[in-house]
């Protein structure tokens, strides 16, 4: 199994991504990686640790695309980023996966351009993993697409199911829409059609869900289109550390809070845990003829070596093939 | 100062409205409420509480509309809900305002439709406070416009302006758009669009803001349609009930986090009471003529309490009358 990983991308590469790569070659020896980027600046970071060099490549690249660049001069106009050639890796079968913490419009546009959509997919989609009360469910899709129409929505369920199905061993999963009530009738247009092509598709379709209900654990895809699911993902993560934060202010006001934060310490870190992103490492770019990981930009080494990790699996289980099954057959022929 | 209340209407109703009611009498000298339901059961929940007889008066309405009942078979079936008559007295003259926390559809389709909307007010819309780092900010729609156009949201910013200026003697509110990017590039065709209305209008436009941002306290005023409004604010109800949960849940496998919990239960009152919905009362529905205040259905006494407090500044500060100039002028005479 081989890993392109973008070595430049995310607000603390290269030293998080050269970790998280050290740390991955050591712990799993079935996976090489390619550390592409600038090949001084990674060997700077190389230095003094130690690996297998057999399995911890570089390949160098001599451009970067910024977090803030704007995408489509960024395109354009840098023939030679990180991120480009790591994807061109997988384009010309020299990796299995790529992953990348850089600017994902970026990211996500060049692997769509490179690798192309799976056969019948009109618009890949980002699925993100968030927290419940019980586990983890899939938010799709999570930013790829501003835009949609009541079809795409039915194949954001239909790749999502997929991704559930395979990656989670979850042999039906509850695929709900997200929208204003739970009856049929509540919703925008958008979400209306969708109604009636999620139901008559064959997938475990358990109708709407509201926006208070997600982290109940009730749905195991939640389907939107990529606005809500973005404003959705960015205000979870905005409000889950406004809460923490706003708490940790009203503790240092009272005396006995002190004393009981260092308490509850244990607690909270094991809630921290429960909650960070990190843990889940990244998201797939679902319905591209390949594995492409989009990590996030604030990535930590451990959130590299997990995205890794979900790259491996990802392709080691064929889920893009599985995905082109699915939409062929729109649910039914890979159920169950 | 005269307010009809649907004494029906939500989860605990009579209940919490007639001790909501009784309550603010009792408090506030120079409101009037006419209490709107069935005589009976209201009678039932007064006895034995003590109150100003002249300034609290019963409204017999015979029927109810239940919180789950289709809106427009009620709206049609149910011509003497509590609701519609109270809303009836604003129209006849014989209340100052209207508070409500029943079926929140009916109330603002009834509202609207036996009040009127305000001159030049294409689409009234739904403005609800939500709790920041350092203090509430209004987001409008949050929930009576499932579709909107660019031109609805610009009215949504301009109405925004208003309330934020009157209400909490703000004299130049920040307005910004709920979107996916900060640049003016980032958005859906609709907040694209809407960008430029926006930028052009007599107000005080800082742009997109994230999701991610939202609780930071940028803004005063985060515009976005109803769909999405509704699904933020109820993504961030769930989540903040979720996360305390959790962190209970977390706190009660770990011994010592147990002992730290009762020390902390101080700081985790102070911070509740910061971000509790029935500190707020309830959500006005702007662009109407006339004051109709939307209460949480889940709303306790204290909640209805505060509702009818806002009901009563909001009818007193003729809040209607000047989003109708702020309407007329596209902000520009109502500034500073």
């Amino acid at each position: 199994m081989r890993i392109a990983l973008d070595a430049m991308g995310g607000d603390y590469a290269p030293a998080v991504t050269v970790e998280g790569a050290v740390e991955t070659v050591n712990e799993s020896e079935d996976i090489e990686i390619a550390l592409v980027g600038d090949e001084p600046s990674i060997k700077r970071e190389l230095s003094g640790k130690r690996y297998p060099p057999t399995r911890l490549q570089i390949r160098h690249a001599s451009q970067v695309v910024g977090m803030d660049e704007p995408a489509m001069a960024a395109i354009r106009k840098k023939k030679d980023s990180s991120i480009k050639r790591a994807i061109e890796l997988v384009k010309n079968r020299e990796a299995d996966a790529v992953v990348s913490a850089g600017h994902s419009g970026v990211a996500m546009a060049m692997a769509l351009f490179m690798l192309g959509a799976s056969e019948g997919v009109h618009r890949p989609a980002i699925a993100t993993l968030m927290p419940t009360i019980r586990g983890p469910f899939v938010l799709i899709d999570a930013g790829a697409n501003v835009d949609c129409d009541p079809e795409n929505l039915l194949q954001f369920a239909l790749m999502g199911n997929a991704y559930c199905k395979t990656m989670f061993d979850n042999p039906e999963p509850k695929i709900a829409l997200l929208s204003i009530g739970e009856e049929d009738t509540k919703g925008n247009l958008l979400t209306k059609e969708a109604f009636k092509l999620l139901k008559e598709a064959g997938i475990r379709f358990i109708g709407n869900i509201e926006g208070k209900d997600i982290f109940m654990g009730h749905a195991d895809v939640v389907v939107c289109d990529g606005f809500i699911g973005n404003i959705v993902l960015k205000t979870s993560e905005g409000l889950a550390e406004v809460i923490l934060k706003m708490l940790k202010r009203e503790i240092a006001d009272v005396t006995t809070g002190r004393i009981g934060y260092l308490l509850m310490k244990p607690a909270l870190r094991n809630f921290r845990k429960k909650t960070d992103y990190a843990e889940y490492g990244g998201a797939p770019l679902l319905g591209i003829n390949g594995t492409c990981i989009i990590s996030h930009g604030r990535s930590s080494a451990k959130a590299m070596r997990n995205a890794i990790k979900v790259a491996a699996e990802f392709s080691r289980k064929k889920v893009y093939e599985i995905i082109t099954e699915e939409i062929k057959s729109g649910g039914k022929s890979a159920k169950g």
